[in-house]
C-alpha cells in the first residue's frame, strides 16, 4: 500500500495496457469520479457540487486547462490515466474511448469526486460484509425521487447505491461510513426503497442486482454517478466523466479521509 | 442548568416533597439507574456490567457501606436521593420505599448506571422528535431474546427501549447515540421486531406503548432495566433499585458524557 503502487497502476493504463475496472487495485488507495466541463460551465457545477456535498463530494478541482491534479497524486494526467471515460455532447453518450487527448480543451476544469470504493475498504477491514464484493459484481445503483438542490444549469434526481445488510451491520455502517463524508458519508435511507422513489429492487439503472436476503434492509447512500444525471440534464456542449467503475486511481490513503 | 438546580431536586426529593418521575428534572444533568448489592455478591454484578456494557454502562461504584457517590455529585446520600425504590427480596419485588434509611447494610455496595435520559435530550436539541416524549408517556421497553454475558451468577436477557423513527432521523439518531457509550450508546437493533424476540410491539413488557407510524421503523437500545431483571435471576437475599421512571439526578451535565 505505497503511493508507488497506485502511480505504477496510472502508468499501466496510461500506456494502454489496462481498460478495466479498478475496483481491487492499488488497494489502499483512494479512487475518484470523473467530471471535466469547459470552463464556462464549471462554476455553476462547482456551486452544485457544494450543495449537494453527500453524492458529490469534491476530493479537487483542477486549474483551467491544466491536466494535472497534483493534491491527489504526482505525475497525473487526467487525459490519459483513466482506463475508460465517457463522452457526453449536449447531454448525450456519444463515445467511451480510453484517451482524451484528441479532445482536450484549454478551457477544461477536472472535477474529481469521492467513491464509495473509499468507505467498503473500512466496512470489509471492520467485517462488514459487503454483499456485492462478495458477488464479484459492481454495485446495484438506483435512480430516487430525492431532489438534488439546482445549481445554475445543473439540477437532477439523487443516484443512491444500495448494501443489503443486517440492521446491526447496518447501524455498524453507518457509524463507520459516519466518518468518511468525503466520500458520501452516512446513509441517506435504509428499508422501504418505495420511500426514496426505486420501484423495483430488483432492477436498478446502474451495475448490477444482488439479492436482499431475510432478516436484511436495503441501505442506500449517495452516490457519484449523479453529477452524471445532472449533466444530462444540463446539456453542456461538451462534458466527460470516467465510465462507470473505472476510476482515477490517487495518491491519497483510505484511512487519511476518515475525519474521526 | 447548574449543578445547584440538581443538587436542589435532590434536596426536595430526600425531604420527602416528591416522589415521582424524574424525567424533565434539573435539565442538563446526568440521571443514572441504580443497582444496590450486598459485598458477597457486588463482585459478580460489577462483572455482569462490565461484560455488558450496552445495557448496563457503569457511571459509578460506592464504597462498600458509605452512601455517598462523590463523583456523581456532593452530598449525594444514595438512601433517601432517589424518589421511590424497589426492593428484591430473594429476586421477589417486595416493596416500593421511598427512603432506604431503615434498610441499609454496612456490606452494601450501589451501582449507578448510565440512562437514556442523557441521548433523548441530544435527539431533542438536534431536533430529531421521540414520540413517547411528545406523548408524555414513559418510553416502552421490551425483555428480548438477547442473552447478556453471564457473570458468576448473573445471566438473563436484555432489555430494549423503542423509539420509532423515519429511517432519515434513525440514521442521524445513531450518529447521535454513538457519542455517548456510557448512556447506552448506539441502537442494539431497528426494524423486525420479531428479530430479536418481541411477539408484539403493541405491548410492552415495561413503560408504555407508542404507536409506530407509516414510515418509520422501531429503533431498540439496549436499556438499563435489564440489570433488574439479572437480579431477578440471580436472587440474591436483597438487593435495592430505583422504580422505573424515578432516578437519581446527578451534578454531572449530559454534555459532558459526549465522547465526540
Amino acid at each position: 500500500m505505497t503511493a508507488l503502487s497506485a502511480a505504477a497502476e496510472r502508468l499501466r493504463i496510461r500506456s494502454g495496457a489496462y481498460a478495466g475496472q479498478t475496483a481491487g487495485l492499488a488497494r489502499g488507495h483512494v479512487q475518484a469520479n470523473l467530471a471535466i466541463l469547459p470552463a464556462d460551465w464549471a462554476g455553476d457545477f462547482l456551486r452544485f457540487c457544494q450543495a449537494n456535498p453527500k453524492p458529490c463530494p469534491l476530493l479537487a478541482v483542477s486549474e483551467v486547462g491544466d491536466p494535472a491534479l497534483p493534491t491527489l497524486g504526482t505525475g497525473i494526467d487526467i487525459r490519459t490515466d483513466v482506463p475508460r471515460y465517457r463522452v457526453y455532447r449536449d447531454g448525450v453518450l456519444t463515445e467511451e474511448p480510453t484517451d482524451i487527448r484528441d479532445l482536450w480543451q484549454g478551457d477544461f476544469v477536472s472535477f474529481l469526486i469521492g467513491c464509495s470504493f473509499s468507505f467498503e475498504e473500512a466496512l470489509l477491514a471492520d467485517g462488514v460484509p459487503v454483499r456485492h464484493i462478495a458477488m464479484n459484481r459492481n454495485v446495484p445503483m438506483y435512480e430516487t425521487n430525492i431532489d438534488c438542490v439546482p445549481a445554475g444549469r445543473f439540477a437532477g434526481k439523487m443516484v443512491v447505491s444500495m448494501r443489503p445488510m443486517a440492521p446491526r451491520d447496518a447501524i455498524r455502517a453507518i457509524q463507520i461510513t459516519s466518518r468518511f463524508p468525503s466520500v458520501h458519508g452516512a446513509p441517506v435511507h435504509f428499508g422501504d426503497p418505495a420511500a426514496i422513489g426505486i420501484r423495483d429492487i430488483t432492477k436498478p439503472e446502474h451495475g448490477e442486482a444482488v439479492p436482499v436476503e431475510p432478516g436484511e434492509v436495503p441501505v442506500f447512500w449517495a452516490c457519484g454517478v449523479t453529477p452524471q444525471v445532472a449533466i444530462r440534464t444540463a446539456r453542456p456542449p461538451i462534458a466527460i466523466t470516467h465510465s462507470p467503475g473505472t476510476m482515477l486511481i490517487t495518491d491519497l490513503l483510505n484511512t487519511h479521509l476518515s475525519v474521526l
